[in-house]
């Protein structure tokens, strides 16, 4: 069995599962956020009303909730959607609500490994599609929608088909220049949207052992836009220590056996890659960047799960330094620890010097729900993960999807840009 | 004749005004924001109907224009705001044009000094009702409607019916506890909202001039809450120093005569003052610190033109340090240029410290708009200028007006807490 398949094989009481199996697995995890949180509670509602028992949650100690979408609150039905998920983990005893204004607080798909809330081999679900990212930690992670998050929450497990499971293999090293970002760009340009529908994406090689941990979350984040189940890299050393780092205490990893079977297997050699850009309106829809149009941009955002993290903005520190943006150019930091260290190591100073407003973390604007939406047809570069029409502002505004690398580069041109061509 | 007197003589080209007399004043400095801009610019569409010549303005060199309100863009029609902004100033030649997200940006009354854009003894008239802060500098400041600032921007002019004038004396320096904030309030409690109706609110006495430029701007800011025309206060060496190191030139002091009259002479004493707040639902509500109701607080909020100057921020920092918030807090500096000052003086790490959320400048939360808008019966004490029903948000929402260091100690308690009584 490869790793998918021994997680849910541990989860479902199972010695062997395979793919297409429908299994019931124990879940180890659960998130809600801002936005699927009072989903949730609508379902219980709903349930109550039906005469089932929603009285108590199945371990609330397992359930985490992150205020991330619209934080802090945009509008009245925000601030309202902020009481209910306080008077919710109230009512049903749950203590791990990351709240903005009290200390530690970011989008949930970033305090997942910040704060090691989830743990290698674990079944971990959550009321949103980009859930996937966590596997990077080795395990089980994906997006539920409201009811069976409710499901979930009562009984402790749900129904999974085993996914089919292909394997992406990275030889060597990604060039300086080439961020995780632009390998899962290409790999998605390969595939397409549609290539990883229900199936697991795993990540291997020597390039993955490789990547730093937040590469690699990078990299399961974005299968969700290839319409994975879920994406997962074998945990190592690295992921062992980043969550130790954290407070994690007993680590056990899962790993793949050696006869694992995928469904497909793809290579990529390191050093042919290149920074890439998806063009709109799509995350498959791919060029590379020396090759992309050359459109005025009006705006560089560097956020959000995908682009935010302490490596991201190191890498778009790197570039901005002594530098100054050209364009409208916003910095959102994806949790407040990132922030701190990013105030702390002299990067929030660079940002500001550089002219780049800088924010609080929110997931506001990679979906266009506030804190720097776009105008009608405005021209965004982008380090989030999809630039489906109208995703992040006006419908016929226009997302490029880039590395913080290639994002903060130009910024400073105000043309799509490769970082090797700054001057 | 007093100061505001004199400026309007000088403006009309008169040797003498008196109060009520009806005057055509040139104006020196033109403000609008991402609100009153497009509100401006639909004005201007109206009289080009209208076969009036819009083609040009009076001297865009005279103009300047802020992204403040729904910035970073809180949705599309914000967006789009943002967007006619930027081709009304490129029309028309504006080139003091501050822009979220390219440096320098922040709201307006705060730009007003923090670039040196109004000075001493000019007409200064804004698209925007606390336009009255910058009378501070003893510049005559007020707040203009769309269609009267549409008729400037053309014109240059405009006219005024001459304030009678109401003098607050301060005798004497506030405690080190007691802030320009808890004084205005004072004489808001004293006068009422309708106290200054069509007047000018001038401070003066040993007080006013051991008050900082800053906390003068705090009460001047204020006087709109009273309903006077203008705010203002006679220029000192301190005014001079305060916009000469921020790049001003050729500052002409225009003082009252000896024998100035004013309608009415209030006095206070320095040493007498208390911290107070304004209850809800209005900024004469007020009641001591000390003596108020033991409300279980939602949110503290420091921020806006009135209470997120930099020396505002270092009030709060003062008593947040070593400290941690108990309610959700957030602190939103008035422009990215105090901002930075927060963060290189080890103010933002004391906030983030804390737990405390710090956002990018925005007037958002101060009038419910975006960035911390409150829930149905949240309740708040905030550093803002108004608490009337639905100003933060939801109309059942409450608003307590504060000083930055009673906010500050509030957030600390989760209750309405004098600085003095923090342990």
């Amino acid at each position: 069995m490869n790793i998918t398949e021994k997680i849910l094989a541990r989860a479902s009481g199972r010695q062997r599962v395979a793919p297409d199996d429908v299994i019931f697995a124990n879940v180890d995890k659960v998130m809600v956020h801002d936005v699927s949180g009072p989903g949730v509670i609508k379902v219980f509602d709903k349930l109550k009303k039906q005469g089932i028992n929603v009285d108590k949650l199945w371990d609330p100690t397992k359930v985490w909730v992150a205020e991330d979408h619209f934080v802090p609150s945009a509008d009245k039905m925000s601030a309202e959607n902020v009481v209910k998920l306080s008077n919710f983990t109230k009512n049903y005893g749950i203590e791990k609500h990351f709240k903005y204004g009290m200390g530690q607080y970011g989008i949930c798909h970033t305090l997942s490994h910040e704060e090691a809330l989830v743990l290698p081999g674990e079944v971990y679900v959550g009321g949103d599609s980009h859930t996937n990212t966590t596997g990077a930690l080795g395990s089980f992670a994906c997006g539920l929608g409201h009811t069976d998050v409710a499901y979930v929450l009562l009984n402790g497990k749900i129904w999974f088909k085993v996914p089919q499971t292909l394997y992406f293999k990275l030889n060597g090293k990604l060039p300086d220049h080439v961020m995780a970002k632009d390998f899962i760009l290409k790999i998605i340009g390969d595939i397409s949207t549609e290539g990883g529908a229900y199936k697991t994406m795993q990540f291997g090689g020597s390039g993955i052992s490789e990547m730093s941990v937040e590469s690699r979350l990078t990299m399961c984040n974005m299968t969700t836009e290839a319409g994975a189940k879920n994406g997962i890299v074998e945990p190592d050393q690295k992921v062992v220590d980043y969550l130790t780092s954290r407070g994690a205490k007993n680590i056990t990893l899962v790993h793949g056996d050696a006869d694992a079977e995928y469904e497909k297997i793809y290579e990529y050699e390191g050093s042919e890659m290149e920074p890439l850009v998806a063009k709109p309106f799509s995350p498959e829809n791919i060029t590379i960047v020396r090759e992309a149009p050359s459109v005025e941009l009006d705006k560089s955002y560097i956020g959000s799960c995908t682009g935010a993290k302490y490596e991201d903005l190191e890498a778009a520190a790197k570039i901005l330094k002594g530098r100054t943006v050209k364009i409208r150019t916003e910095i959102l930091p994806a949790s407040i620890s990132i922030y701190k260290r990013a105030m702390e190591n002299g990067l929030l100073k660079i940002f500001l010097d550089a002219g780049v407003t800088v924010g609080p973390p929110t997931c506001g604007a990679c979906c266009g729900a506030h804190m720097g939406v776009l105008a009608k047809d405005e021209i965004c570069i982008s380090t989030t993960n999809r630039n489906f029409p109208g995703r992040m502002g006006h419908v016929e505004s226009q997302t490029y999807l880039s590395s913080p690398l290639v994002a903060a580069a130009s910024a400073v041109t105000g043309k799509i840009t490769d970082p090797r061509d700054l001057k």
